[in-house]
């Protein structure tokens, strides 16, 4: 937890903004613009002149949450009051709003993700509950502002997206208990489970079969690694937009402790690692100049994809060799 | 609601018996095997003489529940007092064990799958829950009985599996007020989470790579068919229990209302249907003989897989022009 305001405080400033603007981070998922859209009717509710602004698109499978509280336009106001980050605490995460951000006369912030500086004016940033959007309900009830079905819906869709539908180990009582008044709020949790899962685009489930026909397993079954050519991608129609969840796609399969994927980009060869259970994928990363975390790392090296595959595979199997020596 | 007594009363009935059968039904699920699990637990702790009798295997996916609770010896109890069936009640779910359960002294039902008769001696059956698991766990709350580690991670999975990992339009708010106990209880929500759903058997991921490549779509992308052959499944060593889940996967493609997955069995080809949102499959599969619910249907015809695609891809065309009209 790092804070130097109270959710309290915040709201009380943002009451007594001229107007305001929501900025949720660049590529927003669920949870950014869930939080955004529910703060934003909120506060219009208490009758403040409010907007999230982007500076990218609505991302397709949560575009159902946007009722025209979103804006592209940085002149929405002639004069911007009150910025309010919400599910972002870096300026690199606000690239083509940040002068906007930098010239507002009150900078606020609301997130999850901890950083070691704190950001804007007053902050509240709280690394313990799984979504920004249980920040978010937390501040809606404390100062009695309105919780309507659209909110609910966008709150339940913060943390259902940021839970992995309550999967990741993030997922607290506290998270369950908010879920639960969220749906008492009037959230129809089916209708939302068809618009977050029941929305596969047909090119990513083309190109997630063609990967799953690449694949072989290897140091006994407890290693996958699978591939996507550029070509294969352009006769399928897809775009490596389509292989993000790849990856997880070739971790779920049963006795694989590690998976690589690997996909061709302009700068060389990207690989994608993860470990299941007790791997460690952040070393065999790093060994090739990458990073990343224990479960989820990364690499890009430039040379043909047989060979980086070839490299790849090595690696892996020498770090399992090494696990159990 | 269907019940001839409350839960106090069966727990009151358990406490008395000399010793104790639990039945799920059989092909157990997470919540038969789960609700089933706890319950043994609870008992045991209680000082009874209590084993969860199967007739079958229990799955793969699933066997982590079990810590010698379970047994397939009908012969356990030299004289068996008390069956109480848990997530069952159909005497065609415990065929095996059906004589068994006529024989004892007192039987027993909790379940959330209603029936027009009751079922035993003293039953409580309601609908409204989305799990026997929030049965179970309000029963174990009321009689006073422990809840540990392993009762909570049963009930826990009975839960998630039965909600679709809370999913499904029967997830209400008091399942995940009693999620946020459980897990208050010691359940580890990412080591159920990998267990679950980290765990495609790779036949089945291979199986559902060939179904993707064999689909298409149709009625303007608003109706996706596809299919396996017998010796597709033998090519990739997998069998039909691996194309389970394959209907699902056709369905969660965007933009598709109305999907058809077709396998050969002995009997004939069998015809699964799914419809997404305002669609109606039920119809359909009634004009071929066959049965099920709005969104979920299906029958078998005799005949060669090529006639048996075409006349189900004219039937949704069909059907689907017939809404519009």
């Amino acid at each position: 937890m790092k804070n130097n305001a109270s959710l309290r405080h915040i709201g009380e400033v943002l009451l007594e903004a001229a107007n305001i603007l929501i900025f949720p981070h660049i590529s927003p998922d669920g949870d950014a613009l869930g939080s955004s859209i529910a703060l934003c009717s909120a506060l219009r509710q208490e009758g403040k002149d409010c907007f999230v602004l982007l500076e990218d698109r609505i991302p397709e499978y949560i575009s159902f949450l946007d009722h025209e509280y979103c804006t592209r336009d940085q002149d929405v106001f002639e004069t911007v009051d009150t910025v309010i980050c919400v599910d972002c605490s870096e300026e690199n995460r606000i690239p083509e709003r940040l002068e906007l951000y930098k010239n507002a006369r009150m900078r606020l912030c609301i997130d999850h993700h901890i950083n070691q500086d704190g950001f804007g004016d007053l902050y509240y940033i709280n690394e313990g509950v799984a979504a920004t959007a249980e920040l978010i309900y937390t501040l809606i009830r404390e100062m009695g502002w309105k919780l309507d079905d659209v909110s609910a819906t966008a709150l339940y869709t913060g943390i259902v997206t940021d839970t992995g539908s309550f999967q990741y180990s993030n997922t607290t009582p506290e998270t369950h208990i908010i879920a639960a008044r969220l749906i008492t709020e009037g959230v129809n949790v089916n209708d939302i489970s068809v618009k977050l899962f029941q929305n596969v685009a047909l090119s990513q489930a083309k190109a997630e079969s063609k990967i799953m026909s690449n694949m072989v397993l290897f140091a006994e079954g407890k290693a996958a690694i699978s591939y996507i050519t550029k070509e294969e991608l352009a006769a399928l129609d897809a775009s490596v937009d389509d292989t993000e969840s790849a990856i997880d796609m070739l971790r779920n399969i049963r006795g694989v402790e590690i998976a690589a994927f690997l996909k061709e980009k302009d700068d060389g060869i990207k690989v994608s690692l993860r470990a299941k259970t007790d791997g460690n994928v952040q070393q065999i990363a790093k060994a090739f100049g990458g990073g990343g975390h224990k479960k989820a790392a990364g690499f890009t090296l430039e040379g043909e994809l047989d060979k980086v595959l070839a490299m790849t595979k090595d690696a892996i199997t020498s770090s399992m060799e090494g696990e159990t020596a």
